[in-house]
């Protein structure tokens, strides 16, 4: 458990450096007699996956997942599932020229510092790269999910830089390059990056990640509530810097009549938690929300020091998403779908034989 | 790892429910050799005990820590650390109203919904009262980060509802009852919560705290980041609702050029990043915010149903801090020590011997 | 998880030094709803508890353990246990002459040489004193594995120094001190020991444990099979050396035809595997077997350093027992309670929906 | 944490089939900076694979491994490291007979019974091919291990069914295939397994293992202690059913002035104990001594049942090892150096700063 593992019971356990030979990770805990191909996990990483617009990095990788192990027959086995995707489209020699030097607002000078040795093509092991493990392991998780209980994870973008989307249309989301779910904003957030790109900016993003049909009762107090671990999970995730449960930070202002979600025999008459209280899912929504940073690989010129501790100008010039955020959606996905499949696990192992006596509300 | 545990090297586990005969928790993984007493951890215990003004629950704990364990004349000797509190101002009878009903915003409902039976008295465990324990183990942390690494983590109230503050002087925070570092908004906070109180309402809240002097090379990429591990940590603080490190959530609608920290030879020319960079600290502080919700608990009535499924009014009349904020200052900074020193501990174990060539830059 | 933690699912934190204000542990994981009071825990508690016969210590300890948490009118909530245990009979000054020796055959030098630092009196927590909470901890396994599951697990002495046993009465066990299941050798080993305590020797011995109506399934493959996490729970113990499952050492001299179990409609032919199959439980009796060695304590003298690493001569005069054999069958029962009852919760977590169409046999 | 991961700070977490595509770890917790090439890793790969004698099963796998990750221009870098063999010479058709039938004292039966389902060529997850990842993961900590720390381990088979060696001659042990270390004994085992394989039979077998210059202070009290997490580590390869510690079940009949190991300024007297005193390593030879079964796999026919409950006679015609502990010399020394690895890291995590006054003796 030395970082690169993720889940008590249903576990993902990854490796793999941007332009390395191949990234991969294990899947440990998915249970057994589950129809598993890997087209079921194809769908997702197509969707992350770079160079599909304009609008993204134009480094082309198919992202072909293969499974090694964990299934016969079609069906998961319950022993652990090996996933690999082969590196084909690195450029490493883009990269020769930042051997010795720190691009600002990236992990080199970090991961300098804490190992002494860095594979700095591509940004190694902390680039995004890593991101279609995530998004394959959640594959499973979410096809568990939902054939096993009902329940779906999806996710959307709500705000880029200044574009703040006014309405959710979950049909739109997966036809536009931005995983954008406001039919009236797509040509402005398309207009804007072009714009964006001429310039040589970046800029940040924001998604919003819901889980319907979760039974009430997932998440294990008083450390491994289910939001905090949602919340390890969303801020592990690259470029990320805040996290959001249901509300978030508009509770800071709201009073306790307000925000408290009151309940009727009909059902909660509303939802300013995210569907948690206490650490625990209420049956309601999950709902959470993250914020992305900008990217900081740029083709203007930004000050930072070598090797040696000089001065120097930085300019990247691999290629790179000026946005990060619009390919982050099916990993937020991903990743609350890891999180919710590790503590649907965990509380059928305490509690499969309580009755609550409770009726389930929404 | 059923869920009361936090850490990986430094590890607290806890126990204990608002009203029943103690509280306690167990500190595993203190280096040895540090002096250790009881009076180290009874000053921040003192911080955030209840009924110290107006503003806060009249529930009187002395929330008095006895040292069980690991600790040989007045130094630690490597071995788990028990640590325990008597509770000793339960007035369980105010409680028995509540035995079967669900407090709307609480935690009844989702207890009962997960485990089928649950200490209805003062929340049992999903009390705040837990909090004690995190810091008291937080104290521990504390010590050891200060006297060994000379890291400092201090924390204050950064808005109170709508009132926010302005500037940070770190000599008042422990001379108000609100952790207020703005000498010019305690008053007017004053104001604010006698309003509050008399209204019989509640009200939200955002915390600051920062982490000075950590080194470069914290934090294990790719799941168990830095900030990642402060997010969960975070989050798991009974009302907390969102984290940010660094600007947060501002970085949605930033561009890179403005964002990416650049580095000069001196030093870093900002700190929009929190001092984390790819997961891991960069040298710089540490900086995370939370947001917490108004609490639930409130004289004025709330619909809800009861163990039976009937719509009820709920009208709550215990003791309740009216901001649960107030008291969270010690609560957020107890955690972000058990952090920081559970990664110092892995970054030793794999890095010891590491030769970075970098200057360190703050 | 330094090291005091036991369990993935059914966790067993535990703190206390032998001269200590007290000793404790916290159990994590045991499912709600089960009626559970001290009187529970405390028969096993009396089993192990020093003083009892005069073949062990002379220490006199009431043993009495309390429930801190976790237990609501007489059930479990499924929130974390707190158990605590006072030491009442320490006598530290015996120790003051051991301040500064290492006593050959103990944890005093390795213990300094890892943590610079020892609570000497009685061994600190190197002392066998810390197994009383194991008891109590494996209790409540016990209870929940007895009344939930139908499994019972008890234990025996199966052979003192050179005193085997021949045959196992499991309704005299609990009426000699020794554990002993052969009525024919109580009277033998009597005579050994007391000859034994007058010569001012130790001895080994050999306990041996049985698990029955385990259902098949339990045990995770490949690191965490049922029987490697016996072997670590078991050899976890103080003064183990070896453990055996099944057959254990004997199957080297052994045949495939003679060792493999054979199976008929009707059940298995023997159990020669100690009823764990490629890790996993096949619903045959499990069995284990431990060796423990003889008590470095003695009063005759022995050659070792001091904290200067001069020669010195070791006379250990505190209270001991001359075969810590004696008192380790209510803790082996304790240990195997918890791996099985942490392998029934793991394995309901993945796996509560499979039907495997077969037959349990035993 | 589903049962394929062992280590806290190195890790090793795995997958694969007998037959299935390939199989694979991954390794977590290497240190940077250390020289590291797919040949390091071949030798001890070529010592446990099979084909290489008349003695063990003739399938013919290369077992050549590749390194994916983790290591750049020949050196660790910190992150994960992926390692990958894949299968060549699978014939499934060989197991097309046991679809529904289970071999007696194979996991067959079990896996059944846990999963539902199973992958039954060769044995699917249970088979010992998963130990060649075991080998190719050690490799990394054996060579850390020599070439930071000092620290060796090396193997042997000490007993061959009623073969016993009588001496340890370290340089002829890769030089027979058997591991053999004692040259007078190995004309009697060539000629033992061949009379067994004419037989049809298969038989048990003892290996011992030592590592040599382990510093003091390795293994974390009072559960994860040294020779627990031996223990567990041994005891969780497959056919192992028995762990010694030191002298192991003799210590049953011993007396503690013969057990205790005397300490003078010059070094330790004796090591009856195996090098570790309260589960933390003393600074001597660490021994462990392990028994394996008889393979289940043979030509005579065994009584079992089939997927219908019906009575049938098993007979194996698949390629099998006749003494499969011949082959797990390497086995056995890979799981030893993942163990003392991990307790070096974690020894360092939390005593680095330790002065502990004491010499380190032998």
């Amino acid at each position: 458990m030395s970082g690169n593992s993720i889940g008590k019971l249903f576990t993902v356990t990854s490796y793999g450096e941007s332009h390395g030979p191949a990234i991969g990770c294990i899947v440990d805990g998915c249970p057994p007699g589950m129809a598993l191909t890997e087209a079921d996990l194809q769908e997702d990483l197509d969707r992350r996956k770079p160079g599909t617009s304009r609008h993204t990095t134009q480094r082309r990788e198919a992202d072909e997942v293969k499974i090694l192990s964990g299934v016969f027959e079609g069906k998961t086995t319950g022993t652990s599932i090996g996933l690999l995707i082969e590196n084909t489209d690195q450029r490493s020699k883009d990269y020769s020229k930042i051997a010795d030097t720190f691009r600002p607002g990236h992990a080199d000078y970090t991961y300098q510092h804490k190992y002494g040795i860095r594979d700095y093509r591509g940004g190694g092991r902390s680039s995004a790269r890593e991101t279609a493990m995530r998004v394959a392991a959640g594959g499973i998780a979410k096809k568990y999910l939902k054939e096993q209980a009902g329940i779906e994870i999806r996710g959307y973008l709500s705000q880029l830089g200044p574009i703040k989307i006014e309405k959710v249309d979950w049909t739109i989301i997966d036809s536009n390059p931005f995983f954008c779910p406001d039919v009236d904003k797509v040509a402005e957030m398309e207009a804007y990056m072009d714009a964006l790109r001429k310039e040589g900016e970046s800029i940040g993003a924001r998604i919003e990640v819901v889980a319907t049909n979760v039974p009430p009762g997932l998440g294990e107090p008083v450390f491994d509530r289910l939001d905090a671990d949602l919340a390890h999970a969303l801020m592990s995730i690259n470029a990320v810097k805040g996290v959001e449960i249901g509300d978030g930070f508009d509770c800071v202002n709201s009073k306790g009549t307000q925000f408290r979600d009151e309940i009727t025999p009909g059902g909660f008459l509303s939802n300013h938690a995210g569907g948690i209280l206490g650490g625990i899912s209420s049956g309601q929504n999950i709902t959470a929300s993250i914020a992305l940073k900008p990217t900081s690989s740029l083709r203007l010129p930004g000050r930072s020091i070598n090797l040696q501790g000089e001065a120097i100008d930085v300019v990247t010039e691999g290629r790179h998403d000026p946005c990060v955020g619009i390919r982050a959606t099916p990993i937020a996905e991903a990743m609350m779908a890891i999180v919710i499949m590790d503590h649907l696990l965990r509380h059928r192992a305490q509690n499969i034989n309580v009755q609550s006596g409770l009726p389930v509300l929404r």
